[in-house]
């Protein structure tokens, strides 16, 4: 199968023998699949990613970098053919969503960050067969492919436990916080108010639902929020993921606020606990979601309760995901590109 | 009056002016005033610590380290003289404790970390008589005078919000972690797991209602906690606040635990967020007390609920301030000494 293969951290084109489905696993077309800013990263730092990974006792990251990886791990795909002890309910031909994991006799592997289980830059992917959820006629295979990304929104806002003397405050408009500004809204939380340096990004945020979105360059979030939401309770969603970002909000928020910190910082952080001791803050962090959120969140893109519309980009083939990376890397232009590993073309 | 003085990052015994009650203040005489870890800090990081209350927008420490300042905000004292407009409903002659927050025309102040508002190192004080609480008849002036580093504890549990199926354990057992386990014991909960490297500590620990105490370079106080209390989600207190602890907690603390950071940390910290995010981890920092629970633990010394009586385990006179900062500075012999200013007397 044609893949985009991660090798020598570079991104490069090859073919790959087709992966062989185990008990309880099929073998899946991928038809799209998003970049994640965390393959940003793990192109960048993969050795300190691992490293990162094993001191956090996080087996889901463990891979060996000599070895190649296909990365890809929010996907929309189509079942090819079921492998031993498969209860085959669903049938060849249909189009599935699955959380990027799949069960084997070893344990459990990340689709997407591991040797052994390619992800959705290349053609064909095995799954766990417990774990598939149809996809329902009529709902965009593009829009599907969002399911993962957005169930991290979900997740975040669910573990906000958010009340109506709270108001929401979205830090970083990339894909990340604009899922928790589509979770917010489909809540029909207002007002939500975003932030992000990108006007593009800003301009996202709007269309994904933020009622108001601020450049931090100009105007503090939280003195907005003060405005727009007043007497109710800052709940700040960090979504940048970056060292420095953790001291900054603590430093802007008001005291009693909740940091729900769900961007994925890898690097080491410094931090002046004073700060969110002498205001009584909390942090609290979060990754990724469990199953029913997964599912709540593809039925949710399914009934219309999220517009997948804006988020969308790009799109490249097997060809332009390097590219796509590159674009990526800047906030201006690009949210999500989806790549189609069965086609050829790149970025226009 | 004699007083205690922090001069030139010193402690000295010097002769001061009585301080002069202002409308709504009441001049009282110290009875005794505990001696607490901050003020140990303050005196060796006096200017980094009121650049990083300035830092962190905390006003209650701002002093001008070129004039004298007496320390001491953990008191039991007695009324002299009522000052302009006071309502005067409590006797001269009357014991009382006070938050150690004075009112004034400018705003608020802390006794004991202001340059006009001496504390309880000191023979006399200036309180607010809208914050005074008498102390009942028949409680011991030494166990009234633990109010304030009680109510800490009191505090931390409040903001733990612990449920049936959460299971405490209280890393660092000075003055903090003792007032933690007492408002859990309090509160009938078990088991207490506590934690200390020094055995004196954990002595003292298990004699304030710890269940049990463990040596940290023997057994990891959340292992010893997860065979006590199997099940239940781990709720740590960090009640040590030096640098490296949260690190520390986030990596030995099990997937989804609580940390409520009570110990007060002054300089600044490393974290790897990713290790926290990886476990889903709360931090909730915490911060001195509400007026209610500083109340509220007043009588529930006055009561017995509390036993105060292992914690007191030193009392100088004006002139044994300095040597009591020097014993402090070692775990193994004391946990909270008090000072009684109006008289002589060192450590023994």
């Amino acid at each position: 199968m044609r893949a985009t293969v991660m090798r020598d951290q570079r991104l490069v084109v090859a073919d790959l023998p087709d992966p062989v489905p185990g008990p309880g696993q099929v073998l899946v077309q991928t038809l799209a699949c998003g970049i994640c800013g965390s393959d940003l990263h793990v192109l960048q730092h993969a050795e300190r990613m691992v490293e990162a990974a094993r001191d956090a006792g996080a087996p889901g990251f463990l891979m060996d970098l000599t070895r190649d990886v296909v990365m890809g791990h929010e996907f929309c795909a189509e079942i090819l053919e079921f492998g031993p002890g498969t209860e085959r309910r669903l049938k060849s031909g249909q189009r599935v969503c699955s959380m990027p994991t799949v069960l084997h006799a070893g344990g459990a592997s990340t689709v997407g960050y591991s040797n052994d289980f390619p992800g959705g830059y290349g053609e064909r992917m095995l799954l766990s067969e417990a774990l598939l959820l149809p996809v329902p006629n009529g709902l965009a295979t593009e829009a599907a492919a969002l399911t993962e990304p957005l169930a991290v929104g979900e997740h975040a806002v669910v573990k906000s436990r958010l009340e109506r003397t709270d108001a929401p405050v979205v830090i970083g408009c990339g894909p990340v916080g604009l899922a928790v500004i589509a979770a917010l809204r489909r809540r029909g939380i207002e007002p939500i108010v975003a932030s992000d340096f990108s006007p593009a990004r800003r301009a996202l945020a709007r269309r994904t639902g933020a009622h108001v979105a601020v450049d931090p360059a100009q105007e503090s979030a939280f003195v907005r929020l003060a405005r727009e939401a007043a007497g109710r309770s800052a709940v700040a969603f960090e979504c940048v993921g970056v060292p420095g970002m953790l001291e900054h909000l603590c430093r802007e928020a008001p005291p009693r606020a909740r940091i729900v910190v769900a961007g994925v910082c890898m690097e080491e952080d410094r931090l002046h606990p004073f700060v969110p001791i002498t205001k009584e803050l909390q942090l609290v962090f979060v990754l990724a979601y469990a199953p029913e959120e997964f599912a709540g969140t593809l039925r949710a893109i399914a009934e219309g309760e999220i517009d997948t519309a804006p988020l969308v980009t790009g799109k490249v083939g097997v060809d332009g995901v390097a590219g796509a990376f590159e674009a990526l890397a800047k906030p201006e232009r690009h949210a999500k590109i989806l790549v189609e590993p069965w086609r050829a073309g790149r970025l226009s």
